[in-house]
């Protein structure tokens, strides 16, 4: 191992330097490269690859549930923007604004889409009038805009890709159960199919999306102990149905506004996958959204039909379903194992004279490095166990490592000791109060990550004020 | 049929005003809304079903031939986009552009990409080096921006969905090759998938694409004989690899450029689905790209079984691969005939108390309103057989009428008198000269749709200016 990673140009080990660390493996895994404008990037193939498998899975789940997808304009006018009091003031400051078409100055400016509840109000306003047309539920995969001052590859981008999903009910319960369901299908999605071991609770009041009258999360822990928020759903109550008139005629033909959701998941998510999965001699990625599942390595190629074996054996894993690739490029079987390694390919065959004449290949995997012979008569089940046994292991993984470098904080000193110590969350109750989490962030720069579903009873005190507490919160850095 | 018409509410016919019964049938068929936004258009669940389709079926092609999607930034800095000259000729005329990134003005403007050659060579530039990096064989699926100011639902919007691909070659023969290939796909899906009839050929160097030595075209003939312009594929030479400095060491390890071409397909198809397929009931869609291909409307739905029925031969449809509805509603089933009608779905499925004595359902086709009478037991294969059948049935009827409405003319006054009169396409023969292609558009109103790839000798010379013929051109109005 040591002699194949010479030839490969190494990354910044993540103990070292971990933002360059991050930053080594988009780039030496080929899934982004920088463009000549600020703060927004260009997915290369390998990064986009992963982003269609994971719209693919999420758009399933979706349309299980009923919902359609559409498109709405990527412009908003500015009076559109302004509708919603508490909305526009969130987004206003980080918009992009277009004020020319041609050579002509526009009579109102149009602002680049940083989300699209003022669209899709505008919309259903014209298109809902019964409550034979409830429930809507749409979604939109598009790109939006921000215009942050500091951006990371696809944690934090002017532009990025996204879904959201704008949903209508009839009554408020409806609603907030769409709400709750959607944040469980985005929960699955992470612990299933990315095995991100999530943390599923509500916002804060400080923390919640502008507009909402209630946020729900989940939050992943990454490798340095911060938490990134994986995905948010809102529930909006009638807010927004009243700024912008969306009225119908109930069941006993009264007019009424219905009740809205929102829900959303990002490009951000891949910056999870790596910070969750990843390890120093790069990516590891989640099986179900690996652009390549297996990559067969032939050694000593040329002898006795081996690449003839290999390419059989590629026939038959593409048969099975298997995303597979055959390297027959003349580089070195090191200095592919590592490039392979690099790009997180969970599994790789290899494949020499000496298995052929034993008619069995060799699996590796790339998260433990443990090698299995496999008869080649039984290839595609050992590879199938195989797959799961990496899905399996990468979540046990990151979930040991969660509670590992999770804490339990009492008093403020303690919690402060432990947020300038330890990285990771800090359970503490909390009051209710929005002082006290201002207080948190200032003595101990900490921000509440969510307050759970699942609630522990750690004592009856504010970790803060000391008054009654109310709920069990998770405190954390964030990204 | 006469009574069920009364109950949804007609469309204008096309011979009565066409364009009002285009956007008629674009309103009835919940296929768009129009937004507050001048230009740009909701896409609703039904039209974006109808996109997804199409991507999906184009997308698979384009894989199978090696090409993978990439995401460039959806903003172009000004001086990139200046850096090609016929290119920043042709589009910065009608760009959008942004000025000011929330309340700060931006020290360069950005526009929305009208299109996105100069982002993929600004990145190209940074990633190929060697000949081995060759092709590159990109494609992105977005929306683009083009400040039009008239527009029309699907057929010319500001903001309008497509995809692009752009490709870099070792040689100009690799690279035309490739140009050649995408126009084969675009003809092939067209015909096969979306059944238009297309000609294929080479556009005039006034109508080719702005900054391309050559574009090829795939031209339709709508129901009121204009052309559409479905698909263009189009070969840059090295203009953009100069331009953006673009080199590799090729073979012999000498500094070279790049050969490259761009191609694309845009939601313009769908108006042209509307406007090849559909008639004075609303829309027709063809099979491949329909979101529901088959309609089950119950007949006394409430009587001995019949819904069950109904519901068991939709499951049956469903595990058969067929995208199915069954329309429960309580609404009559003459409203909902007239309704999937509107729809343009290709077959209906009735099934009542008779039916079910004698084990048999109806399947109507859309198309014609063909009836055929199938035992239940072979249900998945008829309703296979008779998709074709309306597949094949919609393409000859386009291509006969395309056929009818194609006339010849050898002198000026042949050409006007034809244009005057009889929608369609005029075939005649040309010298080359673009004063004389100015000519006939002054003269007789008509532009070169293209250089047919099939040639005919209709005679030795010049419709216009009688000197020596190079080549044959169709002539016509376009959207």
């Amino acid at each position: 191992m040591a002699e194949q990673k010479k030839m490969v140009e190494a990354i910044t080990p993540m103990e070292e330097d971990f933002a360059k660390w991050y930053t080594d493996i988009v780039k030496k895994a080929e899934l982004m490269d920088y463009s000549s404008v600020r703060g927004c990037m260009v997915i290369e193939p390998y990064g986009y690859a992963i982003w269609e498998n994971i719209h693919d899975l999420l758009d399933r789940r979706f349309k299980e549930l009923g919902h359609v997808n559409v498109s709405m304009p990527m412009f908003i006018p500015e009076s559109l923007l302004q509708k919603e009091k508490d909305h526009v003031e969130g987004f206003a400051p980080e918009v992009a604004w277009v004020t020319h078409g041609g050579t002509e100055e526009l009579p109102e400016r149009l602002c680049v889409r940083p989300t699209s509840e003022t669209l899709f109000c505008d919309h259903y306003a014209r298109i809902v009038h019964s409550w034979r047309d409830l429930p809507k539920l749409y979604n939109q995969w598009c790109s939006v805009v921000r215009w942050e001052k500091t951006t990371r590859p696809f944690l934090r981008s002017v532009e990025f890709h996204w879904q959201e999903g704008h949903t209508l009910h009839e009554t408020p319960e409806e609603a907030k159960a769409e709400t709750e369901q959607m944040l469980k299908v985005y929960a699955d999605f992470c612990e299933n199919d990315l095995a991100i071991p999530v943390i599923k609770g509500r916002k804060t009041d400080k923390e919640k999306f502008a507009g909402a009258e209630a946020t729900y999360t989940i939050e992943a822990m990454m490798h340095d102990g911060k938490a990134l928020q994986a995905g948010t759903s809102h529930y909006f109550g009638d807010g927004f149905a009243k700024a912008f008139d969306i009225t119908f005629q109930d069941r006993e033909n009264k007019p009424r506004h219905p009740h809205q959701t929102s829900w959303g998941m990002s490009t951000r998510i891949i910056g999870g996958i790596i910070m969750t999965h990843g390890d120093n001699d790069g990516l590891v990625l989640p099986p179900a959204v690996a652009p390549v599942q297996v990559a067969i390595v032939p050694i000593a190629m040329h002898k006795g039909g081996v690449l003839e074996q290999a390419a059989a054996l590629q026939e038959r894993l593409k048969k099975a379903g298997v995303r597979v690739l055959l390297d027959s490029g003349d580089q070195s079987p090191g200095w592919k194992f590592a490039q392979y390694e690099m790009k997180g390919v969970p599994l790789r065959l290899e494949i020499g004279p000496k298995d052929l004449e034993k008619g069995q290949c060799v699996l590796v995997r790339r998260h433990d490095r443990q090698k299995v012979f496999v008869p080649l008569e039984t290839l595609e089940q050992a590879v199938a166990e195989q797959l799961e046994e990496v899905r399996r292991g990468i979540y046990e993984r990151a979930l040991a490592r969660r509670e590992s470098m999770t804490y339990t904080a009492t008093t403020l000193e303690e919690l402060k000791e432990i947020a300038d110590e330890k990285p990771g969350f800090i359970k503490a109750m909390w009051c209710g109060d929005a002082a006290c989490e201002e207080k948190l962030k200032e003595v101990a720069g900490v921000s509440s990550r969510c307050m759970p579903f699942e609630q522990e009873e750690l004592s009856g005190a504010c970790v803060c004020c000391g008054k009654k507490a109310k709920t069990m919160v998770y405190w954390g850095k964030a990204y």
